[in-house]
């Protein structure tokens, strides 16, 4: 099977080339694609940032980053080489209108005007107007031209807005991709194959057979040293406001007529329209916070977050939400969210929580059915049916867990998710990127809960580092007689 | 867990005590229940026959039949010892109203008069009226006695009634019990659960999901020794009537509000009588017919039927039917009923064929779901579902098996059908036997197609030993686009 098909020649220009972004993840995510054939001989990739580096400098630094972050078995000094050989660098403060934009243009003109453009923003969102306004102040947007724009798309509103006004004003909506990594995520994208591919899951998938939906990312790990940088954000900013609510759309959202980006974002949106506004008044019952406190994360002694921050805060490392989409298909069916740092285990995972069979055939009730999506670790699909136990004189029961694990052939890991989106972007599909309209649904939402939290509408928690979070999360399922995944027998 | 709970002292009374069932099911399933602790002290087995034998001698005869019977890590010489301690013999022409019966009645007196009492007919169907009525003579027929009674009930539904005419005539319908040996199997019964236990299945169960059902029984081994006596028979007799149409009952019946064995079976009769009658004049559309000719098995040259039979013959060694079951749920659905002797693999099985996703999503058509229930080898079941391919860029789809094996703790083999079933007869559980009204609704449905037959009215096809069998069975589905399941890709 082909699994890549080579794409149109282009240049990807990248704004913040030497930061931690593009060393990690945009450099070996491009090496990748190269490695399995995809990228032409004529594309280029063009590094810039303030750093007064020439390019072998620049190369070396590139050598260094995939050296370091691509697998043992996947670097290559020789396709390293060709790799280098098609990457170059630009000195460039590209918020200043000053005369080093010539390099680039130069650079640029050397293609064909058609070739097509894509502007990766790998820097601080304030600076992605100013960065639109150079670009066409210099000329720079052509019809061909696409820029993609990292997270966080401000941290509310109005923030949202003006990073959104910023870009637009030069960038018509259709060449704006906001990228998110979650839907570069297979089993994420999985969601839709599993719900539309399937009638035999698809018959169940409304009120009437789910009783509700748990959606978790956690991870063990801390802010670490990025403290200064996340007080300033918070776990629903960080993930639930895009990442979770995205994920929530692909389980909650009407069948869309095909797979085009339209029609997907349309369906999208129609969820994130449909989420129940929470009243400030209503932020203490539907939602928790917290902060870890030191504690024991994999056998070792971590401290908590104010201590690693050095300073009081009102930030939080754990968020758990209670949404209802208002739908028709969704009436009465809570969605869990949940996202936490420094917990018991690294899960993204979605559950859904079938209702019991409505049969007394058995004695007692059977175990309710469950399908279990795991985004990561061990990306696969559970189905949780139940048995007959087998040889006993009395007809009774056990839950069988049916597993498909989603896999490469051959074993092979996955290829990041941003090597899907940064081609996706090349090929101008937009399908697994934010449309403007969907962030600002999200913040629509966010916003009142954010602003609840900071006037202390709701209090803030603790637990402890290496705990699932805090105790008032499994109150908040409690209301509905629902418990966490890891409470479930 | 308690696997097993022992059950009252019962007299298990084997007419046909010497024969090949007996020795080869009968005797083994009983001490298997006695090495899982189920059997009583008290409780006695007592083998008739007409062959002159005494205790010892029978002892021996049943010790050898243990040993070569059961697994060599089963049979145990001490709990052989210990079962032929409560085993005895009678001889006894049961269908003779002689003096010889006193010794069976002096024996029984033995134990209180409210002792259970199986008497079980391992004998020629022919043979059970008058063995009634000599029970009834001697006043052995008890409150507690059951009967069970071995398949062929009949071979038509004149010759069923007589049979059950001549039972009924001493036994009320309570006592009897009509022994299936397919509905002791694990994952029959595991019908009951998977549909009704699960609602995520149960959801789907229904004609607007479900395309098409097969049920298959196919065998490697042809009838070898037996073949005068399968000559009387034939496939549709010995296997459809019976076994394949209870499967297709489990798969088709209407909840029942209980594992009650009323319920289940008044259940189980609706979807008998709701079976949609072939005239005469369909007989040739509806089904096929054939007799293996000389061909490979497992590598090995194996002669024709009629080869074996050594004459000619009208009777069928392989059957395939199409089953239209008249109730809301099944309307339009066709339920491929087939089996084969020197079919090219050994198998039970169920498969349900889902409809194809009404979607144009994904560009082609998914593949249609499906859900293969294993009744041998191998038991288990199988989700055949729909995921994402793994890293393309374009959306596309392959099909995950999700697979329950329905195993024992430890991985040792299941119980045999037979174990279950005898145990059943003495705690008086007749749900998994066959009351009188199912029968005759079998035979009503079959007598038709057998009558059809009989005249020829379709013709009696030949397909090569080792093959799946005649070409004009894949005709018969091809009719609705369908296929068999080894044809599916």
């Amino acid at each position: 099977m082909e699994h890549f098909q080579q794409v149109e020649p282009f240049d990807y220009v990248i704004f913040g080339a030497t930061g931690d972004l593009t060393m990690r993840k945009l450099l070996p995510a491009l090496y990748n694609r190269m490695r399995v054939g995809q990228i032409p001989d004529e594309a280029r990739i063009i590094g810039t940032a303030r750093t007064e580096l020439n390019r072998e400098q620049y190369l070396e630094r590139a050598r260094d980053a995939l050296q370091r972050f691509l697998p043992a078995d996947i670097y290559n000094p020789g396709l390293t080489d060709r790799f280098l050989g098609q990457l170059d660098y630009v000195t460039l403060d590209a918020t200043q209108s000053g005369t080093d934009w010539n390099d680039l243009s130069s650079l640029l003109a050397e293609a064909p005007p058609e070739r097509i453009r894509v502007y990766y923003f790998a820097t601080a969102p304030q600076l992605y107007a100013s960065i639109c306004e150079n670009l066409h102040s210099h000329d720079l947007i052509t019809p061909q031209s696409r820029v993609v724009l990292e997270k966080p798309i401000g941290t509310d509103m109005a923030t949202a807005t003006v990073i959104n006004d910023g870009v637009g004003h030069y960038f018509p909506e259709s060449q704006i991709y906001r990228i998110d990594h979650y839907l570069g995520k297979e089993t994420v994208q999985n969601i839709i194959a599993l719900r539309f591919a399937n009638p035999l899951l698809n018959a169940a998938w409304t009120k009437d057979f789910i009783e509700s939906v748990q959606i978790t990312a956690a991870e063990t790990v801390g802010v670490e040293g990025r403290a200064s940088y996340y007080d300033t954000s918070g776990a629903l900013r960080d993930m639930i406001q895009n990442h979770l609510l995205q994920v929530l759309c692909l389980v909650a959202m009407e069948a869309p007529d095909t797979l085009e980006a339209s029609k997907v974002r349309n369906a999208k949106l129609a969820v994130l329209n449909a989420l129940r506004p929470i009243p400030e008044d209503r932020v203490a019952q539907e939602t928790v916070r917290g902060q870890y406190t030191a504690g024991v994360v994999n056998g070792e002694n971590v401290p908590g977050y104010l201590e690693e921050l050095g300073q009081p805060s009102n930030t939080e490392t754990y968020a758990a939400v209670r949404v209802w989409v208002d739908t028709p298909r969704w009436k009465d069916v809570p969605f869990y969210i949940r996202t936490a740092k420094r917990s018991a285990k690294k899960v993204s995972e979605v559950v859904i929580n079938f209702r019991p069979a409505a049969t007394a055939m058995f004695g007692s009730t059977p175990a309710s059915n469950r399908i279990v999506v795991r985004v990561q670790p061990n990306e696969g699909v559970e189905l949780h049916l139940n048995v007959k136990n087998p040889a006993l004189d009395v007809f009774s029961l056990h839950t069988a867990d049916l597993d498909a694990s989603i896999r490469m052939e051959g074993g092979q890991p996955f290829p990041d998710s941003y090597e899907r989106l940064l081609i996706d972007a090349v090929r101008g599909n937009p399908v697994l990127f934010i449309r403007r309209d969907e962030v600002e649904a999200a913040w629509r939402w966010a916003e009142p809960v954010l602003d609840a939290w900071a006037q202390n509408k709701a209090p803030m928690q603790t637990y402890s580092a290496g705990s699932y979070g805090p105790q008032q999360a499994n109150t908040l399922l409690a209301d509905q007689g629902d418990k966490w995944h890891e409470d479930m027998e």
